[in-house]
């Protein structure tokens, strides 16, 4: 079974959402027949690169609050990432665009360390003093996760590596009609969105599982098999 | 989209209907948004490695027949292959174990080169005098393939490398209810089985791209919106 997820490392609900589907996961009697795929998404894709901004004044600014309604915001995230044992810093954290982060995970995601790399990357941006927006923690995070420095260094500097993976995760996102983020797709069939209870994530991979069936298309056709048959 | 193909470089209708499939896919206007993965399926997983015996003689031991007919059986294959512009050798192709191929195929999915490896093993196994059997022309042909000697070398002497990823593909076969190949699965929803017409391979690939509604599994759970929302 294959379960792909959409997210932002800027999203504190992606960051809290895979804890809690970690939980849900490990409580699936099939876990180990799971595979689970990271998908690109970007809160503020039209963000110019190297724009960042504090995270409390940038919800401040575009949901009109107060900087204190702005910090009782983060409060509830934190409290939330805090009861899944996870850290998270509510100031001096920076808000910015991720294009690089999703092509370096991309990369990643080709080498077998994506898991690696995107762990990392969400605690440096919300548990850690680390700006996942400064090329130099990408490159730092990147190596921590496994991944060669050059070929990290080389991908960073093309704009256009892993460029049209980053875009055709996007499109297929707006496909299957995410607008929001976490967003958990099971087998193609089951979707799941937001940072549900781990309870739910258990119950959607249960349902999964039951509905693995297959619609057949076409007819009789010639075939190998196992016993019988002539090849 | 993703389309899941279960085959064994011994098995002629997989080599038949991957040419077929590929022509389907040409066909289907969303052709650039599938993604197509190779899985492992052993025809003849209890026969020792190192065991090959030539396949007209196979053929007539396994199904009791007569060499003369073995080899009507093949020129029927041989003529559905060349309708499709394959190359296709009746005689001097010998039989055997083919976990060690699907453990190399496996190693080049990592690698982003599985599509090459899988596209020359058979052209070795079906077209031209180079027997998959032996390891020399493994190694040589996942060289060709783009992969790298020593890490080949490495895996081949290596029995555990890579084991797990073919047989979990295996049970997955099983599961999904597959006792032969080629067996094709689109995101997980419909099976197409053997080498079919490349019509229906279109077909299924336009039907499963309209059924690709998801079912919502959980109610409402914070996540982060592009237009508004807490992030």
């Amino acid at each position: 079974m294959r379960v792909e997820i959409w997210s932002d490392i800027a999203c504190p609900w992606c960051y809290i959402g895979k804890a809690r589907f970690e939980k849900g996961l490990a409580a699936f009697a099939h876990r180990d027949d799971v595979e689970v795929v990271h998908r690109s998404f970007e809160l503020d894709p039209n963000r110019a690169k190297g724009d960042t901004a504090p995270v409390l004044e940038m919800l401040a600014t575009k949901y009109g609050r107060t900087l204190d309604e702005a910090r009782a915001m983060e409060a509830h995230v934190a409290s939330n990432a805090h009861s899944e044992g996870l850290g998270y810093r509510t100031e001096g954290r920076d808000h910015g665009n991720t294009f690089d982060i999703h092509r370096l995970l991309h990369l990643a995601k080709e080498r077998g360390r994506q898991s690696e790399l995107l762990d990392l990357a969400y605690r440096a941006n919300f548990a850690e003093e680390r700006s996942v927006f400064e090329p130099g923690t990408l490159v730092a995070l990147a190596v921590e996760a496994g991944l060669d420095e050059a070929e990290v260094r080389a991908v960073l500097a093309d704009e256009s590596a892993y460029a049209d993976a980053v875009r055709a995760d996007e499109r297929e996102a707006a496909e299957l009609g995410a607008n929001g983020v976490p967003f958990f797709v099971l087998d193609r069939k089951y979707g799941v969105s937001g940072g549900q209870p781990a309870e739910v994530f258990t119950q959607a991979l249960e349902q999964a599982w039951q509905g693995r069936t297959l619609q057949p298309v076409g007819g009789d056709a010639d075939a190998c098999d196992v016993d019988g048959g002539t090849c």
